[in-house]
């Protein structure tokens, strides 16, 4: 480890920036570290915004993890908040700072600069964006004139489906207020898959949020209430006290597009593995950088806490020296959202990630196991999608959604995409079980038996999607009092028990969709069936799943 | 996949058995599947009976995971329950069985046999051990005549600290009985390292149990009111209303020993990979076999749900033929239990197994992160303690306490520890991130960097049980609140903040041993330190560790 004195300046004092910051100090005593920060926070908790708004954290204070005099007297780094970088001269090594209070500017020099700018609230330019009931949320001073708004709003509409949406749509419920939720997709929750995101939708519009799918703002206006008119792209228009614009970020490239530093096709700094830009003695780190999906390949800037914490670290690693092994293998888009009492999460690549990729050879699976064993009370269930590649069972991605336990189950796929674990790992997983905490067969266990199953060849799949076009004879296995009280139309009931005797009721010259509750049932009946003879597949997730893929929109509507 | 019409036998239908006679359908359309068991039930919850006794669950129903009309119904399965299997002729592929209610016997034949016995709870042959007042809990029956008992009971002792024993505590104190608990070891809950068990001691303290530590029985007898009276090799007594005996379970080899099948070092029945027994056509699963542990190699019974689901499966595999792959890769010994709110789990080794296997290249990490982010309220501390190689990282064992987030943890290091992976791959690892669920930095990430930095170098570490015999200088970097609230005797204190000014304070002559409140600020003086030529150590876990390790009744006490 080098220990010359070396002056290492950071723009952006967030997340990456500060952990890029403490690493550097760790790493170099005798270095000189300085933070700049246009905002008037460093290292401030922006995960906890929404939560501040709703008011379940209730103290400013508690967002602030860090701040200047912690920095200095902790770390001896140097905090320069309220002060905008303007430029940087790559060949002379400096920047052009202003302190935006005394509008004095001044230049410092360095040795190593890193830029964790991190990405602003995207405004698309609609006619009256810049109302003043229109708000955006990414720091602290936005959560306060949210806040302050909050005080005389009975209304509100959140424009955008995606994490901060419905975080905040969750927090303003909370308050009190009457919400509109509108979002452009047809799906809430991007990252997801349309059918899994369903059950969102069913839970907001269960708390009373009017969501509005498919459904595009075209203008803003003032109300005739003072508050804000929202036009939208059906000709319908909302009145409403305030909005709240959460369609997305992107990177804050300005700074270092100016000092000539190559963006990738995606518009996000383009850094190597040691997070160093295009320009010698430049590292950038955290929302304004593009990074590879570890699944697709995929370059883009991906706006999560961990991976910024984690390229910060690795910046004040590359920069120091000595710690070649620390390199950025890029994201695996692990998030969770909690929505209402639901929790959403997904890690890996999700379905319609590996068709934009042009990967055709994986399988997907649905299940729907309890959070744990039946018999003990307050289980609820995990509806749990996973994708797998059917040349070597490799785990792609997974998305799960329920009340309970849905984190642990992502977790676990987490690290085994991470560590590129098969469908047969996860068969042989040994999973925390007692009966309040999970089931001797977890559903990560299970996920692995059924889709390996699956590569055997010993469970054949179908999937919902293709039930409208397929010519199969459709058997749904469930008893008579399940399939009287839902079903697919054309199906033919058919329960388990009665299977063995009642073969010859199945035609043996067309293949057999077997159907069932969950896809429990439908396996024993195709292990049934396939050991006479017929061709047989299981529609994965059964009736459960046909609940979620036929309200997607899609063809099956 | 042979489709000759085979006879199956079964010998148990808990867990293995029952797993292994429904895979085995699923496998085999065309094979007679026998299932026989001693007790009035087949596939029910044993792992549950606790909470039966609790009134947790409220209904035996419940318990009933399947039933001889459902084998029969779903599977065409055949079940005799109350049917013991006297007698194997292996040479004859016979089996001798009695009905219980009728007392009638008969031979029954086998193409493949499977032994699913289980375990018996162990009853030392003290004086008194067979008194109607003492109970064991592993089958239905058992747990109804615990609950006869109860309606006039307002005392039990519990003899054994391990996860039954625990639980009986939990659920026996819900039904409001007073409790002493014995348990001979100077810790609860075997499993665990001592210092990482005295939390737990700590829990049942709070909730009023007597617990008595450390103490052996000698004896039982008829109390004057008519209950018994436990004798201690202390010399004390405890008059109680009911014992509770939990002291472990054994393999139920009787059948396998006559037979001639092979037993192994710790008394259980020898297995191969596809679980076959020494002899040819004879399967065994479940409690009564031997597995081996993929951490230290060591061969023995162990009594856990998931495996034993596990072998059940692979069983049925080999017998039916043509899944070579599905194989038994071990234990790895992951487990959770609940008790009064708190929630205890481990997977991979314990430092004491690794002591016991002689493994000498290893090292262990204590940490102390919130379950989630501080700021969001309602965050619980982890105490989590990780054992890795020294030689090239790997993980080999983990160990976590707390009230939430615990098997979530557990089971990501689980994972991790099934892929082979080190503490490098757990500094990376993407987790689900949102205020209310973790951290940017998830605990697995703190303990990966920690293990990490370790191993780089940047972090030497000091255990605490070394210190009353190190000659180190000791220096507490909290603040002086802190070490005024309580302190390690002979440490000297100088906060970190102060560090960079009092260095003089310090000699550099001597090693300096450093602590803090769970680490982290020791950490940041290491560096400080290690920078100006000094020796350095970390007090892994800080004074949060030592809390646990000075009441551990070991050297520091």
């Amino acid at each position: 480890m080098t220990q010359t004195r070396r002056r290492i300046l950071i723009v952006g004092g967030v997340a990456g920036g500060a952990s890029c910051a403490a690493r550097a100090r760790r790493l170099c005593e005798k270095c000189d570290i300085v933070i700049f920060d246009r905002g008037p926070h460093v290292s401030f908790a922006n995960c906890g915004l929404p939560y501040f708004v709703g008011e379940v954290i209730k103290k400013e204070e508690k967002l602030l993890v860090a701040n200047p005099a912690l920095f200095n007297d902790r770390f001896n780094i140097e905090v320069h908040t309220e002060t905008e970088v303007l430029s940087i001269d790559a060949e002379q090594k400096t920047i052009l700072v202003r302190d935006l209070n005394t509008s004095q500017e001044r230049t410092e020099s360095y040795d190593a600069l890193v830029l964790s700018p991190g990405a602003r609230a995207i405004r698309p330019p609609l006619p009256g964006i810049d109302l003043p009931g229109i708000h955006v949320l990414r720091n602290i001073p936005d959560s306060h004139r949210i806040r302050a708004a909050l005080s005389k709003a009975k209304s509100a509409v959140i424009v955008g489906g995606g994490f901060i949406g419905l975080e905040m749509a969750e927090n303003l419920s909370r308050r009190g207020l009457q919400l509109s939720l509108i979002e452009k997709s047809p799906q809430v929750m991007p990252p997801l898959d349309s059918e899994m995101a369903v059950p969102v939708a069913d839970r907001l519009r269960a708390e009373g949020v009017d969501l509005r799918l498919g459904i595009g703002v075209t203008a803003f206006a003032e109300a005739d209430n003072g508050g804000v008119r929202v036009s939208l792209d059906n000709g319908d228009s909302i009145d409403t006290d305030i909005v709240i614009l959460a369609i997305g970020v992107q990177p804050e490239t300005r700074l270092a597009v100016s000092a000539g530093i190559e963006l990738g096709d995606r518009a996000g700094i383009k850094v190597d593995a040691s997070m160093r830009t295009s320009v010698a003695g430049i590292w950038a780190v955290g929302d304004a950088v593009e990074v590879n999906d570890v699944i697709t390949g995929e370059l883009q800037p991906i706006p999560l806490a961990g991976p910024a914490n984690r390229q910060g670290r690795i910046a004040a690693s590359s920069i120091i020296g000595g710690h070649q092994d620390l390199t950025f293998r890029g994201v695996q888009a692990t998030a969770v959202c909690g929505v209402f009492g639901l929790i959403v999460a997904s890690t890996g690549a999700s379905e319609k990630s590996l068709k934009r990729c042009g990967q055709k050879d994986y399988e997907k699976i649905y299940l729907h196991p309890g959070s744990h064993v039946s018999y003990f009370p307050g289980a609820t269930p995990i509806h749990l999608k996973l994708l797998f590649s059917t040349t070597d069972g490799r785990i792609l991605g997974a998305q799960a959604i329920g009340e309970n336990g849905i984190a642990r189950r992502i977790d676990t796929l987490s690290m085994a995409i991470q560590m590129g674990a098969t469908v047969y790992d996860l068969e042989e997983s040994e999973l925390c079980y007692a009966p309040q905490f999970g089931a001797a067969k977890d559903p990560v266990n299970f996920a692995g038996m059924i889709a390996a199953n699956h590569l055997r060849g010993d469970l054949p799949l179908a999937h919902w999607e293709d039930v409208e076009h397929c010519e199969a004879n459709i058997v749904d296995v469930r008893t008579a009092g399940e399939y009287a009280q839902r079903h697919l139309p054309g199906s033919v009931n058919i329960p388990l028990e009665e299977l063995r005797e009642r073969l010859t009721d199945i035609s043996p010259d067309r293949e057999v969709w077997l159907i069932c509750e969950v896809g429990q049932r439908a396996y024993y009946a195709t292990r049934l069936l396939m050991q006479n003879n017929y061709q047989v597949r299981v529609l994965s997730g059964g009736m459960k799943t046909w609940d979620f893929f036929s309200r997607t929109g899609g063809s099956l509507q």
